[in-house]
Parts: C-alpha cells; structure tokens; sequence
C-alpha cells in the first residue's frame, strides 16, 4: 500500500543526506502533551551505533516521566530554564525524594548511569529547549510512577516512544 | 608547589557541581589559531566513560587538521556556515580528494567511523560554532598532512590538545 511505502521510505536509513537541515526533520509530541521531539540523530531512523541526539522542547509544566537508563545522557540547555530532578540512590530500594537542581540557558549537566531522574519546564512563560545526548542506542527506558516505586517495580518501555515507528527487531531485519 | 595544586583541583573530577555553566568553563585555543574551545562534558576532565561533547567556535579562515578516528561523531551547527571535507575511503590507501558539503546553522552531519574528515569556516565574516560529540572518550585521532597521506602514515595525536593537561595514563592514575 501506500503508506506501507511511505512507512517504508521514512524509516529507511539509505539515501539520507550527510548534512541535514534540523528544521525539516520530523518533529512530534508522540503521544506526549507539551513536548516537541526532533531526533536529530539517531539509532533507529540514522544508523547510529555508540551516540544519539534529541532535540527537546517542553512546553511550561510539561516533563519527562521518572525515568532510568543504563546509559550515560547529557542535557544542554539551549533555551528557557526549569527544574532536575535526580536520586541518586541506584542502590537502594527505590529512588526516594529527588534532589532538585536548577537548570537555565547554556547550562549543562549528565545523568549518572541507572539514577531515576526527571526534567520539569518550572517556568510559566517560556519553553524549555534542551539538547540529550545518550550513549548505546537505542535507549531502554525503565518509567517509574513514583519516586516510591521500587527499582524492580519500574516499567520498560521499549522501543521509545520516537523509536516505536521505526524499530524493526533484528530478527526481523534478517528476515 | 602552588600550580601543582591548583591544576589538581582543575584536573580533579570530584566535587563537580551537577549543573554547570558553559559560560563559565575553560575554554582555551590549545596552541591552534583562530579555534575556541570548551569542553562541555568529557570523560578527562568529568569522568564521562561513553561520551563527550564539545562546543567550539572556529574564527573565518581556520579549520580543523585532516584527521580520523574509529569512534563515532555527530555535530551541530549553531552559528556560521562553512565546509566540511569527508573522505569516505577508509578502505582505501589513502584518504584521496574529498567530497564538499556546504554546513549552515541548525544544520547537522555525522561522520561515518574512520572516515578522514575536516571542517573548515569558509565564511569570511562569521565565526562558525558548532557541537562536536564523541563516542568512546577521550578521543583517539589520526592526523593527516594531507589528503593523499596513507592512512598508516597518519599520526596518532594522544591524549588530544585538550586532554593534554589532565590526561593520566591508567597505570599513573593506579599509583
Ligand atoms: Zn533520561
Ligand atoms: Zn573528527
């Protein structure tokens, strides 16, 4: 059909150009309210292997979920300002009361490996955009829905909300 | 000595702030014209194991050196507009003439692994700042004299200029 097609043609990492205008890459909220979601480059949609980037744009009182990985992430803030919130307490039973950083414009700051974190646009009036960067894509997210939930209690979402599209198993890809 | 102390407490990568300003990080040409630059997380200088990221700014005229290395890069153009030479001949002898791609800001290209490459500001009245981000920290490159040197004749330059001052080699660092 068609749209298998243009599924097909989307999703397709041959062809690409080696230098892409960020602007016109697909940008979605992905079921997310609030949030505007580029990958800039990616595992799934550009063949990365080690490295991939996002570009994020979380409207006022919109965030991530609670959330670990057991990658390494990287934020850059390009624009606006808001809240981390990060427990460091990987080892315990579950994350705990979080602390709270502030974050503002070209400010920087990375997530130990396996810490439960969230990102916050605290600000009313403006959007928070930020740059991630994370290390073995794709990500495997493990989605709390507390900071009380236990580790072990934690959800895997798998592929991600951007990579669901796309990602093909790799048993399906040998097919 | 007082500078001993001082470049310990610089290279030391304890007691880091969880939220740091890029304005307020060293940022330095390291013996290169017409380059700034900052390293916004490293694995040297913030104990990064997966990757790096980089923000430099290259003055009208000047350029990165011919080089390769066997992890991956992805950049970001912030500002400016300029060239970027890539060979994809890494199976060759030698890197060879390169293909040119016009680079513009919000623009984004990676570099395929142990391609030689080179970025150059090719506007003569803008400085191009750009997101250089690595893959596999610190940083392992090869540099040519040119664009048809062997690739076995390119020169390992380890640690990198601005990992110079505070790489330790595993074996120091156990003493
Ligand atoms: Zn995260
Ligand atoms: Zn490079």
């Amino acid at each position: 059909s068609f749209s298998a097609i243009a599924l097909a043609s989307q999703c397709s990492i041959t062809g690409l150009p080696i230098v892409r205008n960020i602007s016109e890459l697909p940008q979605d909220n992905y079921g997310r309210p609030g949030l505007s979601h580029i990958t800039v480059a990616g595992s799934v949609l550009h063949g990365m292997k080690e490295v991939e980037v996002w570009l994020q744009t979380f409207s006022p009182g919109s965030h991530t979920p609670i959330h670990r990985h057991s990658c390494e992430e990287i934020f850059i803030v390009l624009k606006g300002s808001g809240t981390l919130h990060l427990a460091s307490s990987s080892h315990q039973k579950y994350p705990g009361k979080p602390e709270e950083h502030l974050i503002f414009p070209n400010s920087t700051f990375h997530i130990p490996i396996n810490d439960a974190h969230q990102v916050w646009n605290t600000n009313e009036h403006e959007d928070l955009q930020l740059l991630a960067i994370l290390s073995r894509p794709p990500v495997k997210v493990f989605i709390y829905e507390g900071w009380f939930m236990p580790h072990t209690a934690a959800k895997l979402k798998f592929p991600y909300y951007w990579d669901e599209q796309c990602y093909q198993s790799p048993q399906k890809d040998e097919l």
